[in-house]
């Protein structure tokens, strides 16, 4: 079965990029971590990308911060979907890296998610995989039947309890 | 085959939205174009998207300007995967399209593209439906292969000419 | 009497929201408060809202964060005022709530205030329902008057103990 | 029946505003619109804005664009609902007069729509005197059935000619 | 000799604008310190500016926050210099304010300095009193000398010490 | 009498600044318009603003664009008030250059106005010179009269003709 | 000697990158000027990057518009000085390619020039050539004196003729 | 040999600055560093920087906050390269800094790094050192293997322990 690539450039993106993992594995869909900087070793990561197809992964999640030329690289080497995460940082808010990654030139597209949003990033991976996988696609309704009930669940306490003794 | 949903909230929208028509038909990928209001025929919308996937429609690209919520409500009902089309403004400046695209709450991904990008919703399109379909990713990598050879021809006739009698 | 609606995607939004509770409840104004998400429970939101007519109800008031789409929604299906709170966030300072909310359509307006300003957008309503309404004017009047004795109480102390001594 | 107050704080905006007279007339909504600014000659205008209430205005929509004071010094006097329209300048691109309108302190709202969006003031208005007008409310139920009739119509159009031959 | 007027919307403002008394202080310039909001109390703040110049009020300062009139509003009323402070608040950073007040249309200027700058403000408003004022231009030199002091002062211990064991 | 600098960076922004020239002839100031670039001929500026009191100037309006520098460094050489005007450019949207005006660090303020506002910064220039010169200060009631007039002109002329025979 | 590599992604960048080349001409600094995209050939960029330093370029102006990745890619290969000018857009602004150059992470710095500034990049490019070349070093305080003497020109036509007759 | 000049406008500045000077340690460039405010000793710093290339200092490093003149005036005195360290604050986030430090006029270039990258200005001044010193390449070269080996490593780790137990 199809694998995703999870590609980030330093380890300290590690803690919001795990969101990504943990949604993949809740799926049972494969995935190959790196930790690849186009910058500062980018030969590897040209190498780990340029092959991921002989690896069977058919989807790539990077994600980047800054001047966030990760994912955009990956779509330039990669032929199938790459998904972008720009990581929000302090100093810009997170604005350089979302313009760095969801303005990309004609041609070469990069599905951005929001900022910091590992876990989309993750979930939008599985709908991509779940085209012509109707099991998948079963999982995935499930998964949104789930979030609904959690929020109903919600509202039915807040129906039963009234705001001011909620508990979240 | 898969086909491709195709949406956008008014026809003025549909001077930019045709670029992702174009792209599909290059790529013989079959699409379904429709003008459907999330605001002011959110019922008809509903109904279309709800019943997409039994009209074969696997992936569905929405764009949408200013209050841009044609993409997020497409992916609230549409188990698949949703790609939004910021649309440039001239008072926001396509800002407001753009978050209001990218930064959809956890759960719910919208696979976002740069403002105006429809060309780039198709290819990404394309690539989604190109898991699991070697002849399409074959085609892919043969139109990235073909851009590839166009910067490639312009560089060389700069080399001839220099850049005082290139003649765009 | 008129009821007021509050409703927000998240009970993490409550926290905020609950000023605009507060609010009616010293105006002794009705409400009905709902945890209703526009992605993740679009079918019960539109329920609760397309019937919302029918249970008195005659302002929404809407709070959301990120990508909001919750308040233009309502605005789509509900025939009088929508008032929408955007939610600040970190990541992208309140901007793409604020956009996502204020920058609708023409033809479906959302009568948008402050970030966070859930107390705001309760006063907003009450100004509303006190329309036809002279006894919530004149609560409105008082209202206001107290407001302005408070400033005024405090510049008195100011002038009385000086800027260094002030305790706020 | 109640009336609505137009102010604009310059003739310049008087080509933006009066689509706001335009919505009004045709919900035979009567108004009062005024040229007058809250810098140039605020005594006149707190003079109207006092006594708005004795000339049975119910609600007031002030358009202002840059340091846009004007819908919130309204809001200020005025004790029922204030519509603020932000006006959109080449320079700042309407930024300045939307932070200005809309992020009002406590204790004075404004209900703030779009850019320049006059049209949908408005309709925010029609809705807010719609509240306890069960003949006004049915009008605006009317129009929102034309809006939606008329892009149900454009997208037949589209259906049946394609997006090449589709005449806006 | 000429007095300067410091007022601020809300006391919460006071920890700020307390910077702009002591510069004053400093400079022997007498002020007169006032809380009155330009929403919440507008006649006894039209009152207060109307009748400044009867009080030997030269030059006012004016500081404000989000969508902060207080400045502009004084401007209108008053035909001498009002300097105007943004102040700096976590959910629109600052912007919000800087552009309600500096954004002033043309005919009512407002003297803008930097965000949350009350000392600059009040240095500021001692650079205009010193307009034909010898006296205070020579103080205002002096503490220009004072200033460029400390900065050597401070090279010179890091040429001492040197980047590492220097103590702020 | 005193009198008012005028300095520019470039011949490029004559077109703007002129409009402070022409308010200040209407209240008959005299002034010194001079075109010195703070990057490219920095002692010639340096001379010319370190001279300035010698000359009789009281007042300094400097106009720059992009990383507008002239202000600062006049407010650093000259002990009087000078006026910094942000000249809009097409590309950053004058953002640059209002940032690079507005922030100055404490001890060195500028009075900044609004986008291109050279005509407010002549204006408050003249309110400067004002302090302490009733003439000037009569003037400058008369000047704000005017104003007013002319708005209440042009709102009477609507009250006649109505909005839709308005002619500007 | 040392050449420059000049290089953009696009032929629609050469209208704006030209101004490097005439600069470089104007110094008598050879250069080498292509077409490569980093998204469209990558790997034909990487090679003429990898081997610029064995034909004696010494530094690298890289223009890129939108999310800017070349300036970062030709960084994060070339070992010496890469000049990156952020292109302008109508959409974005050119704040997306400002921040995709800017923001480069810790150990791949890239020297960012302002918006469209080719002009800027090559005069930087010579400047950093003219260390340890007193000869490129005399030539660039020579093109110094030029712009000075071109400033006080105009200035003396300014002096001469009054701001109503200047022609600029 | 060549050496690099680091300056800045306050001592609160050191602690950010701090980071160039150990990186010119690590390359045994030496450097000379100052605290000289554009604004507050405008007259010591023009003599420090006139007198650089006396001293054998061909690049200068200048980091500044807020209204960031210090690089621009560096640049316009000192023929050589001028590096410039936009300093980030919590009010503005930076952007005040770029764009006081990036959009320079033509003709005066600032090579500009990312906000607070006083590293990456370190890294850029060696690296325009090492044109025409092949021994400095040399040690670039090095230093950049050895960033590439610490991805690598820790690259290792998280493929040896996966990211559940990975320890930053």
């Amino acid at each position: 079965m199809s694998k995703v690539g999870i590609v980030m450039g330093s380890d300290s993106d590690l803690k919001v990029m795990s969101a990504a993992a943990k949604v993949l594995e809740e799926f049972n869909v494969e995935f190959d971590m790196q930790i690849l900087s186009a910058h500062r070793c980018y030969e590897e990561l040209h190498e780990w990308v340029a092959t991921a197809r002989e690896r069977d992964i058919s989807v790539i999640i990077a994600g980047a911060g800054m001047a966030a030329h990760l994912p955009g690289i990956c779509a330039a080497i990669f032929p199938l979907p790459v998904i972008g995460v720009p990581l929000y940082n302090e100093k810009a808010g997170g604005m350089d890296a979302l313009y760095s990654i969801v303005q990309m030139p004609p041609g070469v597209p990069v599905a951005t998610v929001g900022m910091d949003a590992a876990k989309n990033a993750a979930l939008l991976a599985v709908r991509m995989l779940a085209v012509g996988n109707p099991e998948l696609e079963q999982k995935m309704n499930e998964y949104r039947d789930e979030m609904k009930n959690q929020v109903l669940e919600k509202n039915l306490h807040l129906q039963t309890v009234g705001y001011e003794n909620y508990k979240k």
